[in-house]
């Protein structure tokens, strides 16, 4: 029995998130249905990151077990011919059987994009969360180092979440602006929370317009009441970029 | 009766080009359709780059003359409200009655993007064509050089024209990589055949690839044969950027 890691790059729009859910196709089904397909053993994969409805990857990571003799760095190819276009795993490797994706300690990183002009722009629309009103930039970077380190985030965490403990490590989080208008929030941390990232950004997106001062992160911090940070961003300006685990 | 020109941004993936055409829906038709309803005449507009199935714009130019009150520089936010998602007018003025889109001296900018790298990447799959050999882009920055200024493009042009006089002026033509894997051809010039940038980006594919030597560009503009040039690549990694007309 081998325990295999993949590296899953999926565009999200069409699906109902990664987790397996009754409502609609999630990317974690259409996975254990291709790979019970070509290896012909019942599959179930375990995901790192349970992505949200509409959110996309570059590099989310999944590990399954099998007894399969395909090398284990030739399943990828084996699988992107089962899978639709918008679902492509990146790579495939054997892994020791006392990995899991969640429980090892790793560093995620997410972007979130904001499309700030004063027309839409059909080609990023799947990909970048449009928004009209003027940024500061400048401000939202002031914001964004708050952010950074280890916090209590539970004003960063929807409510619909069951975790109790609510404190994670940021251990970046930085705002560009493109030449194309886009506004990149970037952040790497050990851990989030139930749309942590898109409540971030949200927070980052009100503070940039001036509903919010920069300097009122650590009391919103403080509060740990979800009331006292901004929106939850829209779903499709967020894509996982990748995780790196220290092995 | 006034004249007004509107920039048009598309995501071509869903609509066959711009030209109205019997086979399927087309970029020209959904604008005359909106455009009928808001302004309450019977509207056809004249575009700039009549661009094929599949390819997007960031900034095409459309004409049409109207007789509303409607100020010109709003009709473009009237007009969003009527489009679908995939097509947004970026602006709307006002220009004199013997403006054409075609006719008047314009310089009119491409990008073809390449993405190069060994799997394909799902966020990227609407707007870049997927090529997983390796691409030697010295060679393809050698071999855009001789595609820049005024030359019989016949080889670069599809037989299915009929267009006679097939010289053509191109302003520049660059290759650059971005970290991304993306390889971009930007090529800007006065007038382009019937797929000509197309078919110059299948043949920087041939040339990066070791098919083609970047030296042999010339002699295939001598041929004036189709036959001569590279293939033409796929449609989707095609974007109109703009159009500067000097008035």
């Amino acid at each position: 029995m081998k325990r295999i890691k993949l590296v899953v790059a999926y565009d999200g729009t069409n699906y109902c998130g990664w987790q397996i859910q009754p409502s609609g196709i999630t990317i974690e089904e259409v996975l254990n249905h291709a790979l019970t397909k070509i290896l012909g053993e019942k599959i179930r994969v375990i995901g790192a990151s349970r992505t949200d409805s509409g959110v996309h990857s570059l590099g989310n990571v999944a590990v399954f077990d099998t007894n399969t003799r395909i090398p284990p760095d030739k399943i990828c190819y084996a699988l992107n011919q089962k899978l639709p276009e918008d679902i492509v795993v990146q790579s495939s490797c054997e892994v020791s059987q006392d990995f899991h994706p969640r429980h090892c300690y790793s560093e995620k990183t997410y972007e979130y994009k904001i499309l700030n002009r004063k027309m839409p722009m059909p080609t990023l629309c799947r990909y970048t969360y449009f928004y009209y009103r003027n940024l500061d930039i400048k401000k939202m970077q002031k914001a964004a180092e708050y952010i950074v380190g280890r916090h209590d985030f539970k004003s960063f965490c929807s409510v619909k979440t069951s975790v109790e403990d609510t404190v994670r490590e940021v251990l970046s989080c930085t705002v560009t602006k493109s030449m194309e208008d886009i506004i990149t929030i970037r952040i790497t941390g050990t851990g989030f929370l139930y749309n942590m990232v898109r409540i971030i950004a949200g927070t980052l997106i009100s503070v940039g317009v001036g509903e919010l001062e920069p300097d009122s992160i650590p009391e919103i911090l403080k509060r740990r009441e979800r009331s006292a940070a901004g929106a939850t961003a829209p779903a499709k300006g967020l894509t996982m970029i990748g995780i790196t685990y220290k092995e």
